[in-house]
């Protein structure tokens, strides 16, 4: 019995991700006491992931070491058990990372009663989910009639945060890479605008597509979005600091935003970053708010599937051209016990 | 009677501050229905006037027009009064800009009952006093242990700043241009410890001087300050953005500022503008705090008092050099009633 992975071989800070990676096949790991052996079903595709695996990580993990599997989380199934809380066939959310099998401490798993695909624990009831939720509400903190922008809008997140704003009474307007993406918000999801952010410069499109400017960005990219929206947003907009994207697809130095810190004083503007894994403990809240939105039609997920454990490095990479739309998984098993 | 006045004639976006502006004589202005004729005794000179005579004023104020009097926050000494609430002799709050006399309307005068030297009105019970309350208090949320930096520290919003976030509880270290402002700070005004930012490269000597990293930064200046304070601040960081001096001084484009928003997410960190006009109905809550810690001498105010109004751009555009240590005040008249 083997174990088919991929571990880190070199840091991301320049080189593309299938480069970063290499691929080995080692023996099944043995479960020690108090822990479980799992295997891999579906793997969450994330723009954090490319970050853990550069050499200055963010201070919230620690990175991914030379010669470690890639980490990232999944959902896995229960092989075998030395821990009293798990049995073999238990589903569980884990970070077993681009591998088939897996051994962690039971402490580490959360066992997961599937609401239904499987899929919808990463699209909706995941990290994405939560990320949108705590973002938006605690600091976005939408009201009606405001105006909400969001980058990356068809990503998994940028979707759940500008139907949840929908839903909070807002005009939504969102940026993304392709005509398709755009039509797709519009006309399947429920935005007020899509702005191609390919098709010449964001700023004026953008000022169209916000007539009354901007009171809430959420900004899954730095870059030209982050820019024309400080320059946008009126007085006492929030800013929800999520995510850098940007970050990994321009080559050039850190340009700096302009108006940062002028317009951010002059116009009594919030900027906030936050840690989704700090804000675990609210799961509840938000995947019941997020579920019932689900259940009468006002949200909609979208999974973007990658068959394969193989097919890891692409998936990843894929996501920083822009690829998917929605939530990015691999899936790597079916479960055995369905 | 003549009244002695500056008016703007050239914004203050390039040209040195002496060369925007002109002396006239007029005639002293009568006031009309509901309106006040007031003296002036005392000027306040904020970093901030020079925005409001620039071609794009903040948002929160109406710019300063060409043939305009130069505006600024005075206090006068009512001579006529055509409304009920005022009486000759009474000293009132008012915005009467670089002139000898005003006429205003009654509405727009505060009546003070001066709590001790009337300079105190603006180094302590004025706009830098609840400056510095609300930025510090509502944005920076000072918790005991922390450690506070603050730039332009020896400025009259710096200076309450910090022995503010002293009584609070945090280590408290400043920022100023001169060895001679340094010293002042650490030793009559309690701060843990002051950097001179002529002195070489800010950043090695701030972290030098905050070991434990910094945990809010109380931010006059942008710029250099500013870029250091991103990269030193820990998780979870509060960055009050209050004003942007360094604006001003630098001659070449705005740089923007490294680390924003990426250093913003990963550490969870928070920046924050504010206007304190917006904040106006909470002097009574801001000034009895300060006034009960200058009462216990655990907060000490300094006037930099230049005299006659004639010395006005010289006055602000000396702050801009960094010539004040505390609260700038041009001294135009004695108090008649006095």
């Amino acid at each position: 019995m083997q174990n088919r992975r991929y571990v880190l071989v070199q840091h991301t800070d320049k080189a593309p991700i299938e480069e970063c990676v290499a691929w080995r096949t080692d023996l099944i790991p043995t479960p020690g006491p108090g822990e479980v052996l799992t295997r891999t079903l579906l793997l969450s595709v994330d723009p954090a992931n490319r970050g853990w695996m550069s050499s200055t990580p963010p201070s919230y993990i620690k990175g991914v070491g030379i010669g470690d599997t890639v980490r990232c989380s999944s959902i896995d199934e229960v092989v075998e058990s030395r821990h009293p809380d798990f049995r073999p066939g238990d589903v569980v959310e884990a970070m077993s990372g681009w591998q088939d099998y897996a051994v962690a401490a039971g402490h580490a798993l959360r066992k997961i009663e599937p609401r239904g695909e499987l899929a919808l624990e990463f699209s909706l009831y995941g990290l994405s989910g939560l990320t949108a939720y705590v973002g938006l509400m605690d600091i976005g903190r939408p009201k009606p009639g405001e105006t909400l922008f969001v980058s990356a809008a068809a990503g998994s997140v940028g979707t759940i945060v500008g139907q949840l704003a929908k839903a909070a009474g807002c005009r939504v307007v969102g940026s993304a890479g392709s005509d398709a993406k755009c039509r797709w918000l519009v006309d399947e999801l429920g935005f007020d605008a899509a702005v191609n952010y390919k098709d010449g410069p964001l700023r004026k499109r953008l000022r169209e597509a916000c007539p009354a400017g901007i009171d809430i960005y959420f900004d899954n990219t730095g870059g030209e979005a982050l820019q024309a929206a400080v320059l946008l947003a009126n007085e006492r907009a929030r800013i929800v600091c999520c995510g850098v994207i940007s970050r990994w697809t321009n080559d050039g130095p850190d340009q700096g935003i302009r108006g940062i810190p002028g317009l951010i004083a002059m116009k009594s503007m919030l900027m906030q970053g936050f840690i989704v894994f700090d804000n675990l403990h609210r799961r509840n809240e938000a995947f019941g708010v997020l579920g019932r939105l689900a259940a009468d039609r006002r949200l909609k997920v979208k999974d973007d599937l990658v068959e394969g454990l193989e097919n890891a490095p692409r998936a990843l990479a894929g996501l920083f051209a822009g690829q998917n739309m929605g939530k990015r998984i691999i899936r790597v098993a079916e479960r055995s016990a369905a």
